[in-house]
């Protein structure tokens, strides 16, 4: 079959708050070929990536995204990887935008080649089995170590064994308000439960700041301490690694590639790397990167912070990688992503989770949502439409 | 003052060919201060670009560019560079093209300061004076060995005494083919001039086909072998870096930020680092990798394929860096380029170029040639126009 056509859809919150999280907006792409329809979202600035899709070449290294992707053959996982190998050769320089855009689409060709062929993602991959994953709730600091330790105690009641704290006012005044949120956050979930501390970039690649709260989380016993820095500072993760007191390092997010990855791992000494599929090109990339990671002996997990359909294509690319055993699990998301979708990644009785057995994601998107929450974009160039809403 | 404005155009050559040329569209960027005007290009995809300007905000980490720049102030170098932290921290998450799209603002900030200040732009930076440099001519390569000769000889006729050939057949059939190209072009340009080769990134990762050139390059004596990979595959360009025979690496057009330009340095071992500031986040960061650079003793070259003017900010970032002596020089850009601007980067008696005296980046942008090819934009969120071509 081929991709007979792809459409992009922004939804959003009525509101969007300036604070850390992710949830309040989507690129939604759909996929079509020979009936068959597939879902991915892209962790992508929704008109940037739209723009994206359609703009005018500027030059050979420079054409739009619609170029490498419609009408393109989609019968197996090398189809796949032909078309995100396309976009890259053609959409390399002046549009890095394209990186995150065919995260997206590219999960969505996976969703449509797995229904398709009626068989979930990861076996597609070449996995055997799907392996349970013991999810953590990522939530945002509160905005005192009173809150923190709260939403701690809360989250703890609710039956999770791993949890996450990130962002909110972390690294943005002294070491010893951090230090207080830290022991408020280890405090509220007690010692037996996993804890980690996503400090959200704030510390640029400044090793010095960073290295002032390793005490803190040395003592708290933090299973990692996430993304102090930049994303690009590599260099800056990889002398952190080597401070004493002894913290694992994880981080990743950030990766709009493997390449990206694999020198956090390389050179960045991150002991976790963490990978969003809706951001580092899609499930094929996040796949190469999970199997790098294995054979370096570095645990892979999954970034996920919005919808239950991205926790499961951002599950399928280590689904088969046992040592692999945990994973993010978005525990807040706003009603745009707690709507988007008619089913869930369902925590089992031992409190894991595990990619669907379903075909394809294994997610049903609910389009009464969708259409709850879209956004009208309308793009002219020339005044001539190149993107208008499409039907839902 | 305080940045009262910013404009963005989007210019374009009625016809844009597939071919690997960046002169056929621009975004160009007008910043006004306190009635003081600047200019900047950014590389990058125009309408994508316009879109990361003003796109709606998704998160903390996602803000639209014209948040970060609007209205800050605009006194020093200082000042500039906040702007710039500014964009890093509220849009790096989801907004890749944000990289781009600041490239060309924070070059009409300088513009813009310079000409309040009547100072050229490397003055502002701290350089004592303008070294001159050899400018290169910067070509693509014929589709024929022989149209690569004729293209070198005219070359050399015109006064240059370097010349760097890119793109078109390079690498895309046989060894001898491109051995046949090579060595063409060095008959062309005779044996005194100096050579440079441009892969184009055309062998994405793979050490071993970039190697296979390695001896027809080491034979025409050429001065660098530029891109044979992925701008992200650093290990690729460190494993390069270490074949026989040594042929001298450069790279790094691709380099959005300073991270990624010192990578290049530290690991991917090239002797040249090549930086446009219209790409790498603006001139600010570009004077930062010829600082680095400088310390480890690696040469720093601007990276210019398009008007008078980027040729003109891509200089200022090592105008004074002495032992960086050589530059690309824009050779055959469209039309639009061609007529962008009012003056030029002059080749003195010697044939050797300079950072301009006069303030900002000494180069008038010719508003006719903007009337002439402005491109009619129209970005429309929920009915509401966020973007309309600005009047000029």
């Amino acid at each position: 079959m081929k991709v007979d056509s792809v459409d992009l859809f922004y939804l959003r919150m009525p509101v969007v708050e300036d604070i850390g999280d992710g949830s309040q907006d989507s690129l939604l792409c759909r996929v079509v070929a020979n009936g068959h329809v597939g879902w991915g979202e892209a962790v992508c600035s929704p008109t940037v990536g739209i723009a994206a899709w359609i703009t005018p070449m500027s030059h050979s290294g420079c054409h739009p995204v619609i170029d490498s992707v419609l009408g393109m053959e989609l019968n197996d996982p090398a189809d796949i990887a032909n078309i995100y190998n396309q976009v890259r050769k053609n959409s390399f320089y002046g549009l890095l935008q394209s990186d995150l855009l065919i995260s997206g689409i590219e999960i969505a060709l996976w969703d449509c080649l797995g229904r398709s062929l009626q068989a979930p993602i990861w076996q597609l991959l070449g996995y055997k089995k799907s392996e349970p994953k013991l999810p953590y709730a990522s939530v945002l600091f509160g905005d005192t170590p009173e809150q923190t330790k709260q939403k701690a105690v809360d989250i703890k009641n609710s039956g999770f064994q791993a949890i996450k704290f990130g962002w909110g006012p972390f690294g943005t005044s002294t070491v010893a308000a951090d230090e207080a949120h830290i022991y408020a956050a280890r405090e509220g979930i007690g010692s037996e439960a996993k804890l980690m501390i996503d400090a959200g970039t704030v510390f640029k690649e400044s090793v010095d700041q960073a290295a002032k709260r390793l005490p803190a989380l040395k003592q708290a016993q933090v299973l990692w301490y996430e993304e102090p820095f930049d994303g690009y500072a590599i260099s800056s993760y990889g002398q952190l690694a080597k401070c004493e007191p002894k913290v694992s390092l994880a981080g990743g997010e950030g990766a709009h590639n493997p390449y990206q990855a694999k020198q956090l791992i390389d050179y960045g000494l991150v002991d976790f790397i963490q990978i969003d599929a809706g951001y580092v090109g899609g499930i094929g990339n996040a796949y190469k990167v999970a199997q790098y990671a294995s054979s370096k002996g570095i645990k892979y997990v999954n970034h996920t912070f919005t919808s239950q359909s991205a926790l499961s294509s951002s599950l399928q690319a280590y689904a088969g990688v046992a040592q692999s055993d945990i994973s993010e699990y978005p525990m807040e998301p706003k009603s745009l992503c707690q709507e988007l979708t008619l089913n869930k990644v369902e925590i089992d009785s031992q409190g894991m989770i595990k990619a669907p057995e379903k075909p394809g994601t294994g997610i049903e998107i609910n389009i009464d949502a969708v259409k709850k929450y879209l956004v009208d974009v309308e793009l002219k160039v020339n005044g001539k439409p190149l993107y208008l809403t499409p039907r839902i």
